[in-house]
């Protein structure tokens, strides 16, 4: 039973029909083609903005292509201790920009807090110039910003003289947990640019970079070419976002998938370490009981970062009930 | 009618299947699945060869990855004058490999001779090391190197410590057109890295880096990561390539092509400015005949580079016999 | 009076002595000249040690070329948190390097710990490689490592298949303390690679990159001429660096800056951050006390890093006694 | 006797005496010295424009610095297929910019003409923005623009929306022979940037970056910093620099270097291969007498890139007229 990671989750029918939908004739090649000339406006009408979409089929490059054109080599980018762009992307978003430095901030949760960023804007090396901030919505612990604090810290980095990025790789569960409007959490409180994920929530691979201000393009569709992220047969990436977007797919798979973290919660709640709030737990369990349940035929990841106990658990939007029941008794006679 | 590229055409039915087929449950991610892990096997008995083959989604990324592994930053990469790695990827060569240069190579018909070879290596910069030659098979001018003259150059770069790649972007044209056995113009001939692509050929995003000798693999894996391309769920990819190169879809599709290249071939002899090889025309039509066939329905490509009154025609894999039955049509009427 | 750094001293008579007398007639340019070709042999000397030395004409091209040339792209750098190479130098490793990074270490008055660069190996991205600590001896706190603190930390280093960096632009005061033979704080304690300094210790404009290991030099010499930095009339480095290291200069230079710190720290002794242990001073002066030295004339740093109320004080080789004499009494005044 | 290359003369008594003179006492550090702080105005006045002029200490660090200030990795630099910047920097201008292209332009003597530039910005990659022309005064080949040939090069590429640089290595020999005002071959005739030597004609090691426009300076600040080309105690560059403007010591010593080689010029008439502008010859010798005049100990280049019985000699500053006495009579026996 795979809880290891929503990327072990294969892609869901709505996506897949649109697809084979999108395999009929011909199609203008390298973006050209009519799914993705659709995408600023059904993001557009998603967020409720005038904005700017460009499909891509990873996160990494996501982040990375949208932290490059928005931070010059001599800059920092100041992301949470813990986040994606900081520990799991073998330096892409140092490649991408040409050696752009990222500061770590601490914060519980996977949180950064207006007090931490301050901090760490004034620790800062005088000799680079901030450019970024990063966040992560759903976080990668598991958790949730309000909308109030991405305002505050997007204010703060405004008011510093940074942009803000956020890697939406989990934003649908992020939404579905909140229940507030796309905008909301995003350009609303003041997002810049936005990483949105859908591979992880049921796409079989798409991404795609948003941004909010039109003026913050500047040379993203260079830097996509040259980092070999424009496919020549786009419209299957723009199709599945169209998919993703337009329909109830984002919501209900995401919902979906909360919910069996949140039933997985109430069984487990003496060993969590952060607050369940979207479609990933985090379990101080300790060797023995981490052997039991792979013993049992659990796929989960050891999350050595927070402690050699520490376990991380994601639901994905198509995890049986029976994986849920059974991980679910199985934590509760440990 | 489609004749821009061979990009445009859509998928074929056996390249969907697959990818419906992988879609079954969970499955490990990050190139840890069952279909990426069969890749070695397969590629290795098409070429006859102990080998190491990496999904990756793009052409760009295949070329850009497997010369930057092979050349550092203070070394030189040559190539034809026309490559794609030279004039179409937005200086991707460049970007990955940390500044390499790319040393351009003239040559009839798309091909480097060994003479054109041995010069741009004798009229190199001297403070830049020579470490690369890049081969494009079937030509960007829809030529094939025959074995003798792919074995010739490798011998050349050999000798003076280059190692060879290969842009097999259109490999599977080249082998239905030569009739030989896939590693006759690869590893047996000197290549030592191949990007071999399948997109272009009826796969909807699937390409492969192919290291014929495992000790070049060095930090391939590191830069695909740093790069963006390993993607999440690479089941998706790697089953599209076991099944373009386990069956005989890779053959028919590029037989089908290049026979209706073939056929346009005939009505437009006095146009050819190269000889047809592949599934790719050029022709030296003039400004008026191109409006002409523009003003019928035919879209293509201006090919500037050869003059202001070229044109490049490509047949897809499923281009309608009806699109070449008009334009062998319109050909002939001009 | 000028305490604001040593790089606001001249240069001694020795080394301008040397320029001049290097001033004669022709000699081959590019590191071909007869003062360039002792290098190795006078630095071999002078360490006890078969190495290979190279002139640059900065501290930051010293470093960030031995970095880079150790470090790949995809490595990760372990520094202090207040190091040189972290925060003054623009980026210069992660630009020289391609994008590696540094990862900062804690550690009490400028010292890292075996125990602190245990914890960052441990809690480093799992996703980048760790290839290099990086040490500075004097310390950024004018403090001094311990030849016992060194081979540890190289020790540890080693054993985690790193290589050790040492930013020696103020080694020369080092040694002056220690008292101890060059190479025991060097290759004899396990250094790979070292940044020698000299420009802050007397001479015009000259540093030396020092490889301890021959086998380590790899690229060096392409990436030096690459970034800018092999003088094309190199004798007039090298014969700095030959008149500095043949001669007592730079122990005379060192100890008599030392000896001026010493004495102003018995007259400071409450205001101490970091004990006296080379040329520099840090003292908890508080606002009104700066602004009190400064009115007297005194030119120092504030040392934000530490604090709003921290200065720094550096006294140079050739710091007038009267200056010192009236920064004493200035301090006792307070 | 050496004419290998102006790089194997000494410092002119002038340069030394200003580093003496500027060895006096403390100065402020990084650039914010007296000497610094004088070289806009002193430039100022010499170019008759207001401009911002930088110090740096090697032509491969004016050249690189500047282009890369100017152009984004994604972009082409076009140079002539001989200049310093293409064939003898190891790929300097590729690794400050991050990548961006050098594009070789041909060119009788050494010189681009409108034609050939044309040309060259028609046929080079679409895929990448053309953002500079970077041109030699005098030429690698001892040549020298006219006026209105720079101004028409300038005037093309500013048409087709590039920026000039200018690589100023022998802009003294150059103006030396023109005998026109500084400004007339520079920022009237359109040159935006110029790498200003002073090393080659007399100076210890001292360049100078000049932008003509303020708003190109952009990040130059930065960038040097990060390349390790910011200079501690800077004083003793700009103070070379100072002497070497201010008074006539580069007008003497480049008309000295100039009449040396027109001297030879006559002797060597029937072997020349580009007419004598400046202080190089280019002499198609063949092996036979190269080997004759080498083992008469005269030291010079052997210049492949020509054909191998090229070889060039370059006249000093102070090249001891008993050497040109002697190879002018070598040349005439031959």
């Amino acid at each position: 039973m795979f809880f290891y990671s929503d990327n072990t989750a294969s892609a869901c029918p709505e996506i897949l029909a649109a697809i084979a939908a999108a395999n009929e004739g011909f199609a203008r090649s390298y973006g050209e083609d009519a799914w993705s000339a659709r995408l600023n406006e059904v993001f557009g009408t998603f967020f409720g903005a005038d904005l700017r979409a460009f499909p891509v089929i990873t996160g990494t490059a996501a982040n990375a292509l949208s932290l490059a054109t928005l931070a010059s080599p001599y800059t920092m980018i100041f992301a949470h201790e813990q986040a994606h762009v900081f520990r799991d992307e073998s330096g892409a978003p140092e490649f991408f920009s040409g050696g752009a430095r990222l500061v770590p901030v601490p914060g519980e949760h996977g949180r950064i807090t207006v007090k931490a960023l301050d901090m760490a804007l004034r620790m800062s090396a005088a000799s680079l110039q901030p450019a970024l901030l990063s966040i992560t919505q759903g976080t990668e612990f598991g958790t949730v910003y309000r909308p109030a604090e991405i305002q505050a810290l997007c204010a703060l980095a405004h008011e510093r003289g940074l942009e803000v990025h956020m890697d939406g790789a989990r934003l649908a569960n992020a939404l579905a947990f909140l229940g507030c409007h796309p905008g909301d959490v995003t350009w609303r409180a003041g997002v810049d640019v936005l990483s949105f994920g859908a591979t992880k929530n049921g796409a079989l691979a798409a991404e795609a970079v948003v941004f909010f201000d039109r003026n913050l393009v500047l040379d993203f569709d260079l830097r996509r070419i040259r980092g070999g992220h424009l496919l020549s047969k786009s419209r299957y990436v723009s199709a599945q976002l169209l998919a993703y977007v337009e329909s109830s797919v984002w919501r209900r798979n995401a919902q979906r998938a909360n919910a069996g973290a949140a039933r997985l919660a109430e069984r487990a709640a003496e060993y969590l370490s952060h607050p369940v709030e979207s479609n990933q737990l985090f379990l101080r369990l300790g060797a023995t009981r981490k052997q039991a349940l792979r013993d049992a035929g659990f796929e989960f990841c050891d999350w050595e970062a927070s402690g050699p106990g520490e376990a991380r658990f994601v639901v994905s939007w198509n995890q049986p009930e029976s994986d849920i029941d059974a991980l679910g008794a199985a934590l509760s006679a440990l």
